[in-house]
């Protein structure tokens, strides 16, 4: 009913970092999209095939030392139903692996309609006597847009089931500000979305202090993180941004609490890309992704010293 | 590179209103699940499969009366991957049968991400030489909490492509204002989202006044809905909430323009559920549909009159 399981996860790692898997073709090795056309097609199954090899080697190369990842759904609905199938071969792929896997999709809608998307993503959908659980993930990111009756079906699920949810409240993008620093009163826009989820989250507490209702907050702003951390106390936070979009390990200190707990990081191309620093042909990605992985780790726990529980 | 195809369509049936298509079991006359079960088990496959048959059937049904239907992605990825591809096959049949088609997906992401899903569900995914329509939508909802550069990418695609965006400003469920009425100086939150959607879809205007860059505005609020067609005159509306979540004609009424133009009306469940009302088992569910979807038109064109461009 919260995120005890990934805490468990981080503190058995001693690693609080997620490896984010937003692929793209341009980022895997020419040597397995070469050998998914050949048996699929140059096809969007071609290509979704190549997408499922990649992570798949990703999380065998990083299996003990990440202990979550983060696909992003956008990167498989562009490639359709075929790239759909991977997603969820990955979700599964991930939790057969012994990883909490945190399904990056921002959905937010009305809460009937929030219900089905908690039941396909996070629950188990019931067709005549059996339930099934559609896509199987840990934690969901979603939208607050909607207030409350968006958020309830979803803290009905994480209770039942044991699953977190993130709410976006400070995102890593450049126009973040467009609209999340507007002032209502003496509060921003981002700091009410964030008081909302010490609210909600209250509906699902956890036993080390962090409800099952995270937000995400960008590392890309380190001064939002720290008061945002101090704001939000039962709030635990995924922090995208880290790497390719500009953050750095000491951006993201302030997201963390005395015992190194209250922030995951996120870290998509820095990993997934690391190969193409090697100057090889790809075939040494799964060591290059290990290698920036165990770097990330040890770059976060320089700051951290050690994480408790 | 904008609703011009959706106005036409509009134009053409002198109907503005959308057939949503949010299935659950429950909504579905168990004639066709039992068919679809025996082919495919009772299973989350079985259960996709007899929504896509249901879906089939209302499109049969309605495609004469209707201009455009809405996909709901919630109530398709609850049943998985086969849920995924019940979502493409219905998108396609309703292309197939003239319908403009709305993916209901409420995406919202920083602008590298909304890249890949406007792509996915508007444009044109490239896997070697070749570019392939992933989803083929003809418009997608959209959640502008990232600001411009969450919006950036879709505007590209509309203009490229010829395609629409609706972005969330005042939605129709109940806790609406709990975050969409808060006050930043003297504009509501939805009032500056609405104002953006303006200032945004000046990258894609349209030949009959309105941009390719839509709103949703609730058929629950009506006093919002007449102020924000005042407000936003070069931005369409997609209006939720009719029918069975409590808003009728006369409440939508000030969503339109002079010519009858500027919004279009969605009811789900009160047209996919006629058949409950028939006292029969089902089987009538595409006359009761038809039915349904005839007197919705005519409710609003006693309020409208003609619909002109």
């Amino acid at each position: 009913m919260s995120f005890d399981r990934l805490i468990n996860n981080i503190v058995d790692r001693q690693n609080p970092s997620v490896m984010g898997l937003d692929p793209t073709l341009d980022y895997i090795p020419d040597s397995i999209k070469r050998d998914a056309f050949r048996e699929k097609g140059e096809t969007l199954a071609g290509a979704a095939e190549a997408i499922f090899r990649f992570n798949k080697g990703l999380i065998d190369a990083c299996k003990d030392v990440v202990p979550a990842i983060k696909p992003q759904c956008a990167y498989y609905e562009m490639y359709g139903v075929a790239g759909f199938e991977t997603l969820h071969r990955t979700i599964q792929y991930g939790k057969e692996n012994g990883l909490f896997v945190i399904i990056d999709g921002k959905r937010g809608d009305i809460g009937s309609t929030m219900t089905a998307y908690a039941t396909g993503h996070l629950g188990l959908t019931q067709v005549g006597e059996t339930r099934f659980p559609a896509m199987g993930g840990d934690a969901l990111t979603v939208n607050g847009y909607f207030g409350v009756d968006g958020i309830t079906p979803l803290t009905d699920v994480c209770k039942q089931e044991d699953k977190g949810i993130f709410v976006l409240v400070r995102t890593s993008n450049p126009s973040a500000g467009q609209f999340q620093d507007l002032k209502v009163g003496d509060r921003t826009v981002y700091d009410i979305m964030g008081d909302l989820c010490e609210e909600w989250g209250e509906a699902c507490p956890g036993q080390y202090g962090y409800t099952g209702v995270g937000a995400v907050v960008g590392a890309t702003w380190p001064q939002q993180l720290s008061e945002l951390r101090a704001r939000l106390p039962h709030t635990f936070f995924l922090v995208p941004g880290y790497g390719a979009q500009g953050g750095g390990a000491k951006d993201v200190m302030g997201g963390f609490d005395k015992r190194g707990l209250g922030s995951i990081i996120n870290a998509s191309r820095s990993i997934m890309c690391a190969w193409k620093k090697t100057g090889k042909d790809g075939t040494d990605f799964m060591e290059a992704a290990r290698a920036e992985a165990v770097r990330m780790k040890e770059a976060l726990m320089e700051g951290i010293g050690t994480i408790t529980r």
